[in-house]
């Protein structure tokens, strides 16, 4: 045998779904050493996961692709239930709102997952720099994977083996797709895993292998994730399977339902449908299929036809008329939940999305939990990788993930138990599941679903008080918050945006936008009315100890896209910034304040070729062209007070603490506790 | 001599900036067989025009270009006002409002040219199909162009023959140009036309010559239209020119001047500037050059370099000071007003934009008015090349054009005046330009500057009135309007975009997002209070009419890019529906309605594959997410009567009338001196 190339890299990422596309685009931005391999031949083309809640909106919008999803997506801004009236007819029981409202700048919304592939692919490719153009390498299989256990504490060594091997087109397409691309079931929980069968089938090419060394390697590989089941025995999941047995269907619908462009769910006597509208005036129907079930053992797929599925939607809906036309696609699914004890193996080899959690997908949930894996995860590796921070960070990605994979799966668990549960028929029917504890438990759950309500626990990222009987092991920052000074922007929580005005040219912003993900730190300084010279004089003050404290953090190389909202304030300076970016958000009257001559040059440093920076100061207030900024009411903070708020490169506040000497001590303590190299 | 090549087209365009491209990009949409020739090698990349006014990006909207524009240009909320104090010193006179707030939910913006020439080429690829894909021809140069006028009557005939050279790419780079890509130049009025030269160069490769037999001919081909000069004597403009002489650059100002971010006019005693901040950091100074003057005749070039525009910038912003790393681009022009009194030949060859008018670039006016001139003709020319409007129609295209062509160069003479004129010691001085005088006409002129002003003469387009002693000669439409029902959507004047609820999903949108640019003529039905018996009565009474009537009217087949802002209800139906679209406003409260058992079908039309149209009903009122819809009030309509407002296809009001048997007979009236062919 000849021997195999060999090639090292900083991290390799199994698998291009959106969680491996999620933490590509991630460090791509980051200017990281990454190679993406996919078993499959190319990106996903109809169906599959369509659901966006806001949060990941926000998220994508934080690397520039929020907006063509936003554009693309259909909204689903109300909810109808229809419930059986006494006489078995369905009727419409209540009509309400879906996203809380207020909650984010984004709605809850639905577009396939071929088109967040494609934008992904979009994203990485405008981060290409002269180093690096990162590309998935599709037809791309790993076969073994060893971790070297003696260099992990290594930071500069490329510890973990991976073989990886290169299919030709026909090894890695699923036999069942050469022949129908609408059915989706080859990706369901319903088909066995075809990893074997791809490596017997491909057995003669080992001459197409290669040996790739990676000092971190990510396995975003799904449901049946080989890089999971490679790690060994105690990463297997656990959980449960049910016997409920669900279909799925894209179709654009002929039918007079009247609530059929609106989010539905519908129990009748026949089962129950959950409506979701999309885009390019299609419908996703999730169908119960009462007449089949998985029973003690696997279903008999071949029961199960979209003749068989529409069939069973076709009851539910009576009396009103369903058909259609054109079909998208379909699948059928076995509703279960199981995740894993373990997220990463030595901090060098990690688990992210489908392969260490599963669960039903009618709540919209998995590629959002998956990609906001890999969120939590791509900026700790890459700066990791870039020697900006300590080793010790990444222990936070399974403390952090994991907690939310274990709230999903019991979240999934009680909704899917509800959904598929027989209507009550009155309110003396105990083991049917009644309209009102319907829409209660739809309503209580939304705070979790839409991701916004993830709340991650103290370490050294969030200094934040632990609750009492929580210890996990990890060290915690030795800075102390003063959550009281901005009390709606929670720590361990996302940072909201709110609308401010920008002081050199009166355009309003959302605060996100300027809180682009590029691996920078920020600490935004509320400075409140800077008008009052005491006031302006405190915030100034504060600006001159920044100025002797920010040389001592590391810096950041920026790459292209990495300020994809900044439009007219274009990055195009060549200078290395801080890892910590400063933004002033004051409360004075904007007119009563001059950027140049009023604030500390902190605030908007100079640079010798392009002059002062005016876009990092921020008003509340008036402007003529839409209603008043209120960004301190809904902050929570006091004018007269102000507050500083720390957060993290993923945007999640990590400090609360004051403008003033003793903030200065807190921020000393917070950065130290994250950068100190041990 | 071997023969030519010869071919046919509908519609050739000489000149591919931005008149030419939103010509082609319309006739793209339409389908209609277009060739786009233009001499140089590339589309602009840097400099050249920059500003975009609202009525502009409202209508780049209309093609789904209009997001990309506001995204990465930078807007022009407020302006400042600079002028010497009793020392001579600058201070800032007055600082406001920009735009006029409420007018358009775009504001003035700044992006160069090269940009939206890109976004255009996109857009033109966007609306491929298999029978064209329309590209710009680039190094093509006409040499001659004949009408056969025996054939002018005939709409199926080709009567203008154009012969077109392939040049090389060395004949078709300007030389100075091969040298400095920053310098502008070579296209400002202070260069002589090349074509000559070209022409003399490329004599030798008359080989590479080719017939071109077009129904229709375009100039689009610039101040030096070669296209106007090729029509005759009668076709020159005329005009002013005056002897002063700016300079223009583009930098990244390095400077101390505290509204370097604000649109700024500084009147000093050594002259004028005006500052444009633009994207990526930079901004554009027009820069007066007092100490250069055309004089009597042509100003000698070598005197005007960048090192000499600047300082006279310098002297300008003393004392605050001025410097830059990066300039962009930089030109220098000569103050002139000029206009021709012919816009078409025999309405087949007409000319557009810079071809029929120029002035100063300062109020950044160019560029719309150019782009605006040919989003008037693209329709026109369209549909009647596809035979759904009679030729007729293409003379209202001269009527509509020059007389705004006429009033901006009234505009440009006043204004340039004004801000070339030397600052007034005090209200004493009489001789001087006072800072009141100034700042007045500024802000009288913001609604002709905005594009918005238009207001179109009666025609067959026009139902309205004429004003006494306004006879055009052409012919007039027999309907009659009632302004009063709608007193905000005034006649000849772009309809005006509100925000409106849509029935099937509660999705708030623009009402222009339901009106692209591709071809429709529309009717708006304001239903009122459809909620009330007697108000769904008569709305359902106007649909069943409409459901009879709207058979007799032409199809048009629409394109890939035709509907660009459908997101969620994209169309993907192989039908030609009706060249009249109809859309339904209410103001009912949106839950009292059923969309499908409460409204005539007209207004949610049936396809057998895609079933009801959801896109069609839209509601005023409350929503979840947003302050309240207010659109009854904004567009002047009373909710307990309604109104009928007829859009023709570019957005322009024709036609204002009761939702009653009264309005179905001018609609009728209307529509039939539109499509009728004699």
């Amino acid at each position: 045998m000849t021997e195999l190339p060999e090639s090292e890299v900083d991290v390799l990422i199994i698998g291009a779904g959106p969680a491996g596309l999620m933490l590509a685009l991630w460090l791509a931005r980051l200017g990281v050493k990454t190679r993406i391999v996919d078993k499959r031949t190319d990106k996903v083309y109809s169906g599959q996961a369509d659901g966006f809640q806001v949060r990941s909106l926000e998220i994508l919008d934080s690397f520039g692709v929020g907006e063509r999803v936003w554009n693309e997506a259909n909204r689903m801004l109300e909810i109808s239930f229809w419930n059986p009236d006494s006489n078995g007819a369905i009727f419409r029981s209540a009509h309400s709102v879906n996203t809380i409202p207020g909650l984010s700048r984004f709605t809850e919304s639905v577009l396939h997952q071929g088109r967040i592939e494609g934008f992904f692919l979009d994203a990485i490719r405008d981060s290409d720099t002269p180093d690096q153009a990162l590309r998935v390498e599709r037809m791309v299989i790993p076969t073994s994977l060893e971790i070297d256990e003696s260099a992990v504490e290594d930071v500069d060594a490329h510890p973990v083996t991976v073989t990886l091997r290169h299919l030709t087109e026909e090894e890695a397409t699923p036999t069942q797709m050469l022949s129908n691309l609408a059915d989706g079931i080859f990706r369901s929980n319903l088909a066995e895993d075809d990893v074997g069968d791809i490596l017997e089938r491909s057995k003669a090419r080992e001459a197409r292998d290669e040996i790739v060394r990676a000092k971190y390697v990510v396995g975003c590989d799904g449901a049946h994730s080989w890089t999971r089941k490679t790690l060994g025995k105690e990463f297997e999941m656990k959980g449960e399977t049910t016997d409920a047995i669900w279909g799925v269907m894209d179709i654009v619908p002929i039918t007079d339902f009247p609530d059929i462009r609106f989010r539905t769910m519908i129990h009748s006597t026949s089962g129950a449908i959950m409506i979701i509208p999309r885009e390019n005036r299609m419908v996703r129907l999730y169908i119960q299929l009462k007449e089949v079930s998985a029973g003690s053992g696997r279903v008999d797929r071949s029961q199960i036809t979209p003749d068989f599925i529409f069939k069973s939607a076709q009851k539910i809906f009576s009396p009103y008329k369903l058909e259609y036309h054109y079909c998208d696609w379909w699948t059928a699914y076995q509703i279960g939940q199981r995740t894993g004890d373990h997220f990463s193996k030595l901090d060098r080899v990690f688990l992210a999305g489908d392969a260490v959690h599963t669960h039903s997908p009618k709540a919209g949930q998995g590629m959002n939990v998956s990609m906001q894996d890999s969120y939590n995860l791509g900026w700790k590796i890459g700066l990791v990788s870039k020697g900006i921070l300590p080793k010790e960070v990444l222990s936070t990605y399974e403390l952090e993930r994991k907690k939310i994979a274990k709230d999903l799966i019991d979240f999934d668990g009680k909704f899917s138990k509800l959904f598929s549960g027989r209507p009550a028929k009155d309110i003396m029917d105990e083991t049917g599941v009644s309209s009102d504890e319907f829409q209660k438990a739809f309503h209580t759950s939304r705070m979790f679903t839409t991701g916004v309500g993830v709340n991650y626990e103290p370490t050294v990222l969030v200094a934040k008080e632990a609750e009492e009987g929580t210890d996990h092991g990890l060290k915690r920052s030795t800075a102390k918050s003063t959550q009281s000074l901005a009390t709606n922007c929670k720590l361990g929580q996302r940072f909201p945006s709110h609308k401010v005005i920008r002081q050199s040219d009166a355009r309003l912003w959302e605060l996100h936008h300027k809180l682009p993900s590029n691996g920078r730190f920020r600490l935004v300084v509320f400075g409140g009315d800077i008008s009052q010279q005491s006031q302006r004089d405190t915030v100034n003050n504060f600006g001159a100890w920044l100025k002797f404290y920010m040389p001592k953090l590391p810096t950041i190389k920026l790459l292209p896209g990495s300020d994809p909202h900044s439009g007219s304030m274009k990055f195009i300076t060549d200078e290395d910034p801080s890892i910590v970016d400063v933004l002033l958000v004051h409360s004075a009257p904007r007119d009563k304040i001059d950027l140049l001559g009023d604030v500390h040059e902190v605030y908007h440093p100079f640079d010798p070729k392009l002059g002062w920076d005016y876009d990092k100061v921020f008003a509340d207030g008036e402007t003529y062209y839409e209603e008043p900024a209120r960004a301190y009411e809904k902050y929570g903070i006091d004018k007269s007070k102000g507050a500083v708020v720390g957060l993290r490169p993923d945007g999640y506040v990590g400090l609360v603490t004051p403008v003033s000497e003793k903030g200065q001590q807190e921020i000393e303590k917070w950065f130290g506790g994250i950068f100190q190299h041990e």
